[in-house]
């Protein structure tokens, strides 16, 4: 069997920075899908599975925290295992470290496994041989799990339209482009000044090509009081059918 | 001294593709410009040599033509080498092959040199030392060189704001966010029936933070009379300063 935790060791290349010589969110958040995908078909249940069973898994929340990014050309390691299985959500959580032992951050994620053909979710405490238990391992990033906050701002920010390279191959809005899209809600001269420390993410409907989308962004100020952090809480949602599909916290240094 | 020629092993990774499966060229364009950039470093004409002279490559036109892409977990190689300098520009090509000697495509591409204080291309043909001629490979790529159809519409088909995860470490939008601003002007379902087969851009003024676009769009019909593909013309503006940003001819099967 393999390892319950397994590490993918990656190099930040040129091309993949943001404006500050930082791996940008986007290529992270990427890469932390790449290793979550890696690790599920080395296992047993990752896109070979799900081809078989007609099944696939579903992004429902992700938070990611790291103190600092690792910058052009340094080596870093995506460590990723599955702590928990609960009814039919399960978490998949994330180390993300250098070679000398540093830690860069975590993360923590919550997917759903989706049958096609009732487009519900399967219970994944009730899957025949064991389902996935084998894979488990009791052991969680120290980072703190979802929050509460919400986005209570009723004029958009920015629109935004959903176009054809934000898809994956299901058709659907990348994941990860929704993290492109808050950030992106801040001027470049504001992420120079401030560092992004974590991004919490929770996914409703899917976005598709041709959606017009309006992005909500609220201050909430610091995380606790007398901080000198920035929150801000934003919601993408889709007025032609008044859906919700992502709502994001975003706490900058 | 290393070799004129180097390749780069790849792969497809998941979450590398566009909604047909394909390596999204998006991806393609930034490995191109990666496998440049670790090319010229080993050649000592890089990121090193830039940073102790002040001085900056800038890419002024690029081609690419391929036949197919390869698809997720297939493996490629980007081959690259410069075949010719002339005054301030220097040419730099591309292969994109598979393990079995099949040929994915091919890509052309013109940079120059500039000055940090002067803000001007150096003279590439009197650098002292002989310059980067010892790097050079008389062989060029199978391929068309960059044509002269030019985009006559005076309506816009979209307009584009560039924002912070559009900028490189520059500052500038990314050379290769134009192709994704070209093909989003199409349909995911336009892009279902009809593959890409060559791009090709020439770059003018940089995008800023800020920045709002126009893009203007021209159906050129097909490349050869009676022929079945489809040539575009599409021109990114910047009204504010009546700039071109890029021409950009695409033609897809």
């Amino acid at each position: 069997m393999p390892d319950k935790k397994i590490s993918f060791p990656l190099v930040v290349e040129p091309f993949q920075e943001d404006v500050n010589g930082n791996l940008s969110w986007s290529n992270l958040g990427n890469l932390i899908l790449r290793c979550a995908s890696l690790h599920a078909e080395a296992h047993g249940f990752g896109y070979t599975y799900m081809q078989t069973h007609q099944r696939g898994w579903v992004l429902s929340r992700l938070v990611l925290e790291l103190d600092s990014m690792p910058v052009t050309a340094e080596h870093f390691s995506i460590t990723t295992w599955v702590s928990r299985i609960f009814r039919q959500f399960t978490d998949r959580n994330f180390s993300i470290t250098g070679p000398d032992g540093r830690t860069f951050g975590h993360g923590i994620s919550t997917w759903a496994l989706i049958d096609y053909a009732t487009r519900q979710p399967v219970n994944l405490e009730t899957l025949p041989e064991g389902g996935f238990h084998n894979a488990m391992l009791d052991e969680v990033p120290p980072i703190a799990t979802y929050g509460r906050a919400r986005c209570k701002s009723t004029e958009p920010a920015a629109e935004r339209d959903c176009r054809f390279t934000d898809l994956d191959t299901n058709g659907h809005v990348n994941s990860i482009r929704y993290i492109d899209m808050a950030l992106d809600l801040f001027p470049a001269d504001w992420h120079r000044a401030h560092n992004v420390r974590r991004i919490e993410l929770a996914y409703g409907l899917e976005g598709h090509d041709g959606d017009r989308l309006e992005l909500y962004k609220d201050d909430l100020g610091p995380t606790t009081e007398g901080g000198s952090d920035h929150r801000f809480a934003i919601e993408i949602r889709r007025p032609a059918d008044k859906a919700t599909l992502v709502r994001v916290i975003v706490v900058f240094d």
